[in-house]
């Protein structure tokens, strides 16, 4: 495929970012890729396994001459990132975000943009479980969705190209509102994530009254659970924080919601449990038809060796 | 393998029952396999695909001269059955169910099982969200735990043998306290079987605000959580009535601890937001210790056909 970009610089060199360096490095999508992260320790590493073409020493160095930058950073250290490198930017450049939360990025970010250099926030819908610079793998986005939220004014160039770069990378692009997709993304990852972390330690609470017994004996639901549970704890202290607002609604609804179950099950009330269960069967097959999973029975929960198929 | 039971009768043709007489199959553990479902079309179905070696035309009929009886149907219905078939009951038989729940089945069957007859009541920690005659798998119980709850005074004998069959068919077997198996099983999984139908509840509710986005963007936590949801909506209503203590309990604490994380996020509390989140991590790390899970990244998020590698 073509270069899209002559340089891109990556701020942050953890899944994301590695990811992204992996996939452009598969598809020959940049002539060269240029990465920064804070610690010495992560930069190490990414030397060490050539996660990038080069790595920098400060975010300054990295975005020097580059057309495309990527701050993929947590998204409570956008703006002091993008304060940082703005002085260095090269104009004409494009500067984009991966950040899982688009209001408060915005928000954070833009101020710093100098004129002449187009800012174009996005969010990949994907990921894992791990995080870092080992973590990274070239299919990560491969028939994902990869969210742009790009301000009224935005130069369509700069999307385009983007847009560009983002489908040579695997994903499938959408266009979305920045509000619309914090309440969406409410929805369908934050609340989940942050109910599968309180239910995760509730039963690290009660640790004492089980032994080891909650783990030994973990069934699917907790198991699925800890894995959302197991996520970066930075990465998500600061979508909580950023996306306060969306949150805090979807996790008032859910909590009405919860209680009326609740209380389904106190007063033995099986019918409403029954049709309850049965409505939300629905989402499933819609998402399965919508090609965002499979139908196949959860294989995966099975340890490995044991699977007699796959996911 | 040895023949462990001459004839085994399987009272309810879903998943579990399905799995079992798959194994059974697998290994020849049993002389003959009986089965038996409510509606003439499970039987149908079951007859077709030769699930079982033959298909009684009711319960009565399917554990006569059985030396092995297996109920495997919803928990709610447990008592009725075993009401159903006391007459019937060959002396020296044994009884088994493979209900989510312990102590309400106990209290349920216990009292209608005949002298000479031994019930040892137990619980196969392994499933999928799919159900029915055409859900099962030989492989499905390989390298899970299956838990026995044998009440005071069981024959040991009637134990071991059964315990046999099962390591037979792949599975661990450990013996638990039945009170204390309805907790831990609230924990690792009736409880987060609840949040998981309540996100996607409240997803529901919002679809007209989000039209078909919270399906076509449907990110890691909320896709997981619709496969969980998507289990069968008659067994979970009789878990959840059957075991309703301990799920009130856990949902106790449950909310308790999810409305100081909801505070913290109100208040900008980002430290005890990261501080829950590193805890919780561990718990993870255990699972995957204990063999219950694999360390690989969540491949199986990917699309069939996109996935470079399996769970
Ligand atoms: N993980 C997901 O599932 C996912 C999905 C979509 C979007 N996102 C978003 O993508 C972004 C990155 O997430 P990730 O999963 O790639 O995280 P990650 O693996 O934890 O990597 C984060 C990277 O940011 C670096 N960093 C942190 N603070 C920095 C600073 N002040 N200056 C420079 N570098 C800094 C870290 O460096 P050190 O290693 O030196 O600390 C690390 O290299 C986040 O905004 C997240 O919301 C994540
Ligand atoms: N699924 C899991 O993940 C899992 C895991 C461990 C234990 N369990 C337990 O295993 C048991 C069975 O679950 P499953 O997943 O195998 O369910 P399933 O696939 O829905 O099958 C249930 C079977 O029970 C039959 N049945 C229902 N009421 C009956 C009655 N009154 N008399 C005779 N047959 C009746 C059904 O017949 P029709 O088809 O004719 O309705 C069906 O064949 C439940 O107690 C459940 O708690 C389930």
């Amino acid at each position: 495929m073509a270069v899209l970009y002559d340089r891109v610089a990556l701020i942050g060199l953890g899944l994301i970012a590695g990811s992204m360096s992996l996939a452009m490095r598969a598809g020959g999508l940049a002539g060269e890729t240029v990465g920064y992260a804070r610690s010495p320790e992560t930069r190490a590493a990414a030397r060490q396994i050539g996660l990038v073409d080069r790595v920098a020493e400060s975010a300054a160095e990295a975005v020097a001459g580059a057309d495309l930058v990527v701050l993929a950073v947590p998204v409570g250290v956008m703006g002091a990132v993008a304060a940082e490198i703005a002085p260095h930017l090269k104009p004409g450049a494009t500067v984009t975000d991966v950040g899982s939360v688009k209001q408060a990025v915005i928000e954070a970010v833009a101020p710093h943009i100098p004129a002449g250099v187009h800012f174009v926030p996005g969010h990949p819908l994907a990921g894992t479980e791990h995080s870092g610079p080992h973590s990274g793998f070239a299919a990560l986005f491969r028939n994902r969705w990869w969210l742009l939220t790009p301000p009224e004014g935005t130069d369509p160039e700069a999307t385009a190209r983007l847009a560009a770069l983002i489908r040579a990378m695997g994903a499938n692009v959408e266009d979305m509102d920045a509000a619309h997709h914090d309440l969406v993304l409410a929805v369908t990852s934050h609340t989940p994530h942050l109910i599968a972390y309180t239910m995760v330690g509730v039963a690290d609470h009660l640790k004492r009254v089980t032994e080891s017994e909650v783990i030994k004996y973990s069934a699917a639901g907790f198991r699925d659970f800890t894995r959302i549970a197991a996520s970066d704890p930075t990465m998500w202290r600061d979508v909580f924080l950023q996306n306060k607002e969306a949150v805090l609604d979807i996790l008032g609804r859910f909590t009405e919601e919860l209680f009326m179950l609740q209380r389904a099950i106190r007063m033995g009330d099986g019918a409403q449990l029954h049709d309850y269960f049965t409505r939300t069967r629905a989402i499933r097959r819609g998402i399965i038809e919508a090609g965002q999973d499979t139908s196949a029975p959860d294989f995966g929960r099975m340890p490995a060796g044991a699977a007699t198929g796959q996911d």
